[in-house]
């Protein structure tokens, strides 16, 4: 199999919407989080990433390690994610400020890397002769993983090879303690699989290769690896026991798993990883696994909003069906995870139904993750709001009305970060002679088979997509699942039949010329499976990719009493708000109806006709708190 | 104020439903959960609770203690709940044998008790010197108030007084280490508060009302009570911090606490006794905190099953409007409690706001906490059950789609023995020269005050209620809420105009009349709030008292799919099940919606006219596990 190729991050020059995006990435985020990673952020929980690289530096070098270490076990990834999005941002963005400071921090990294490749600043810190004695809780791989994305991150975007070095090392060291020297463990935290398999694709180095598919191999055979382990040391993180083999996605070995299962990000990063394995190894049986689970989360689990992860209790997935608006995780790292998966699912088949789940997760929970200004972040995201019940009832804490500025758990942020830096990896690649659009993005776009164009579009707000071809070849370009089969070709402005193939149109375009692409301009009314109980009688709306939701501060302060006439009509209203900039807002039809007091009665309450307005759901939270719902039931 | 007195369980002889449920648990309930308690019933979760009292005698007597103390730390209160069951139902169904072995099992209990007094087998086995050491969570207190409500059951059941002196002697021990000794503690799990007051009407003994006033009084004064006696302790249960005043009921003095709050059976047992005491001592500021509380629940926090606590964290009230159908815990025990609650409001004032709730907690979430055999027993009432999501889920285990057998926590059970043994007693009341009937129940009934009558109805299934007076004198009759205003009486069959006076009508009887009531005999549609989200869109049916459901084996296996027309016609049915008796069905016009397959979709799916069935709460789960649903999406 010839392999799909994400497009490299100096060949996407973005502009328009995602443009937009990713200089508020660079302009707010990345200066923001690093004030937060040394600490000097105002109000927010205490990180000490940095310190704690300092500190390792020291203890390696038998220094006093001042204050110590900070955080959670974790703590590093932090640094990693933020370095990762630095690096995507620099190939777009050049700052030899940013550059610099960058070049220090991995400085501090590289002094903080054991002569043996080691690198973690918990154990080196507080005791090394606990190295890779408890991967269930450890987060080493982990922590290796997201460090490994940064060093290609930062080599891809500023050519620098200090970090890969570093990480390719760590990865040799790896694979001599897993593979050389027999440790029977598993990523506690899938993450480091997907890693040395992106680490693969840039070095070539087989071992990294290997030691990915040794980790998906051997995950599960033995599901009990975890309970030996914790019973073979005396220490433990949080006091876990191994024994909830779901949750840990090690109740068989991956290929015989069917549902997805357990904690949700980890869940999505390990599928990632397989799905990236199935193609580069031609593995069909693993591949057949992956259309499993991915069926299992599309199919049975997933939110309307691409949220996954129906419940706090191990931020996991839990039964099929089972998708409550309000006390959901819908993690946003989730989410991410979800749109790596479905990126590499393209890579063993192009099909719409994965693109269109990774457009899902973008536009609306991964972009509801972060507050328009960049500063506060969800990490869970919630369909529903209800003020003195979200945030406040023992069963809806997680469930915040209002983004926090920095987590003690902080993955989410520097997450979207990254992501988001990083997008037309996920919107363009290419294989063999054919240059993909899998998701529309505005800007120049040039490929390795030579192709290059420019394309402008509103999106997601407006449904016309134009392609101006510098370079001819072979586009293929994803006709979105919202748009119900309903969309025109033109070729300079002509109208152009094309070949149709698994929810992509296939054009021969030569150069100079505009290729057009009209999509339905409508305003969906979505209805629930009437097996997910959560749901029953109520509907969503979307426009183009954008899920909408119902606000308070729209609907004269509340939301709760409002009913949809799902029949009605509905319109689609530009707008120009202070804080959330230019939006399209839905204006639909249906009822608001009057409470009668009483907790229940035996009298129908009555309705008086209302508009109700909508806005995009990853632009909720952003005015302050209120009602909010995703769903609402049918008038 | 003069007092407010139930019917002594002699003065009522019941016949009609409740004469059939009495003796259900006489012939089922009694004997079954006898077995349990002597570890002989088949299937069931071991109980230990005899052999506990054994060998907690033969410590006393310095004995080897054998296989010592088994089960929960509140162990000993399963056998003070059948003791009183067992009481009030020989009062109704005399039975030497029975007699003999509760008589057997008292002498055991005697036996059990140290020489101060104190009895309660967990420590007496274990370790005698933790003793009042944990409050908190050690339950002493509730034990010992469970064996005062034994022993009071128990002598007026059978005019033996052996375990009331027993629990004298104990309640003064109490006294003697709270009082007179200085321990500051409070009850972990209020209970013994309301059973000292009992023990108070009974003995008249003095100390017993100081006791539980001062419980009550010194409740929350200290809100870091148990904090305090957890540092000052090396041993703990459940590892107990106590820094969860609002679940503790002890953040504020209870004359100051606004909200229902905390682990709901505790609040509803305190509330009881504040109520009490309230009416005993003609404490109006603590009738007024009473009046909040009752607010907060009934207005608030309900479900409209008469169920209580919206979690299973804490098995807890959370927060307002928050009602949940499927994650909900309503815990059987908790709707005992509130009914103990409203009786004792009534003590206060006799207002028909009381006694609905009191009627409503009955023949929904109490009666639903028991199978139609009497044999299997609901902890928790969910008002949604889905097979595959309850049960199952992480945040469903607690909610189970059918009633197990025994419960290691066994707490429900005999609860709901005890309860309905003693319905008489909630039914009907005397104040001066009026007797009340808060409930209609058939059978006859003496009143202290001369009266006599036969109460003839088919109640809750009929709505007509004839009173056939044998001893004349003033009769005051709830007009139940659901009747909406809407009711007749006649005296020997001719219409009469009475007093009506906060919910009750006043009549004057005389010898040899027929007083007959007849309610409206409608079907009542109820519509939530819409402060609920849960409930949004939904609505419920009632019938009389009863509360209906919709199961799957009504409705051609599935429920989800199923849209209700609210505004179109309702039938009440007769009908005589295999397994739920005679009962009446209710049949609805609504729709059944197709399901799309696909977990959303874009087309709006096709639906078909059905007639719907659903049948009274009480009832569902004994025809093996399916869909279940009290509310329902509006079509």
């Amino acid at each position: 199999m010839s392999e799909n190729k994400p497009l490299h991050i100096h060949s996407y020059k973005p502009t328009g919407f995602i443009g937009e995006y990713q200089k508020l990435i660079k302009d707010a985020v990345i200066p923001y989080q690093y004030s937060v990673l040394c600490d000097e952020a105002q109000d927010t929980e205490k990180s000490h990433v940095i310190a704690n690289f300092i500190n390792a530096g020291k203890a390696l070098r038998g220094e006093d390690t001042a204050d110590g270490f900070y955080g959670m076990v974790f703590q590093d990834s932090d640094a990693a994610k933020w370095l990762e999005a630095v690096g995507y941002s620099l190939a777009v963005f050049p700052d030899k400020g940013l550059e610099k400071t960058a070049d220090e921090l991995i400085d501090i990294i590289a002094q903080a890397q054991d002569s043996d490749g080691y690198l973690n600043t918990y154990y080196t810190i507080k005791d090394k002769d606990k190295r890779w004695t408890n991967i269930l809780e450890g987060h080493e791989l982990y922590c290796s993983g997201h460090m490994i994305e940064a060093a290609i991150a930062y080599f891809e975007g500023t050519g620098k090879d200090k970090l890969l070095k570093v990480m390719e090392k760590n990865a040799e060291h790896i694979y001599d303690v897993f593979i050389s020297g027999g440790h029977k463990g598993y990523p506690g935290h899938p993450e480091i699989e997907l890693a040395l398999l992106r680490l693969y694709d840039v070095t070539k180095n087989e071992k990294c290769l290997q030691l990915a598919k040794h980790f998906i191999d051997i995950r599960g055979v033995d599901p009990h690896y975890y309970e030996k382990e914790r019973q073979s040391r005396n220490w433990t993180v949080w006091n876990g026991d191994g024994k909830n083999h779901h949750y840990q996605q090690s109740y068989a070995p991956v290929k015989q798993q069917k549902n997805a299962d357990g904690h949700s990000v980890r869940a999505v990063y390990l599928y990632t990883a397989m799905a990236d394995l199935a193609s580069k190894t031609d593995d069909t049986e693993l591949y057949e696994a992956c259309k499993n689970l991915c069926g299992s989360i599309v199919n049975k689990r997933m939110y309307v909003t691409g949220g996954i992860g129906s419940t706090a209790h191990g931020e996991a997935f839990t039964v099929d069906y089972n998708l409550p608006s309000d006390t959901v995780y819908a993690e946003t790292c989730a989410s991410i995870g979800l749109m790596f998966f479905m990126s590499k699912m393209l890579s063993n088949e192009i099909k719409s139904e994965y693109s269109d789940i990774m457009e899902l997760a973008f536009y609306n929970t991964v972009l509801a993750g972060m507050q328009k200004d960049g500063k506060r972040f969800f990490y869970v995201n919630p369909l529903e709001v209800i003020p003195g019940i979200s945030g406040e009832a023992v069963t809806h804490r997680h469930a915040l009305p209002q983004r926090p500025k920095w987590y003690t758990c902080a993955c989410c942020p520097p997450n979207v970060a990254r992501l988001i830096s990083s997008f037309g990896k996920y919107a363009y690649s290419e294989k063999d002679d054919t240059a993909y659009c899998h998701m529309f993005a505005s800007g120049e776009a040039a490929f390795a088979n030579g192709m290059k164009f420019t394309c402008d579009t509103d999106y997601p707000y407006d449904f016309e997509v134009s392609f101006k071809i510098e370079k001819g070849g072979k586009l293929a370009v994803r006709i979105p699942g919202w748009a119900n089969g309903s969309y025109a070709v033109y070729v300079n402005n002509f109208p152009r039949d094309v070949a149709y193939e698994n929810g992509y149109i296939y054009i021969s375009a030569d150069d100079g010329d505009n290729i057009k692409l009209k999509l339905q301009d409508k305003i969906n009314v979505i209805y629930p499976s009437v097996k997910i109980p959560d749901l029953s009688g109520t509907v969503a709306i979307s426009r183009g990719p954008l899920v909408y939701c119902f606000e308070g501060i729209d609907n004269n302060g509340s939301v709760l009493d409002l009913r949809l006439d799902n029949k009605g009509s509905f319109k689609a209203v530009d707008i120009t708000d202070e804080v959330l900039g230019q939006t399209v807002m839905i204006e639909a039809e249906g009822v608001r109806v009057r409470d009668s007091g009483g907790l229940y009665s035996f009298s129908e309450p009555e309705c008086e006709n209302v508009s109700i307005r909508a806005v995009p759901y990853y632009l909720w939270g952003n005015r302050g708190e209120n009602e909010m719902r995703v769903w609402i039931p049918k008038k």
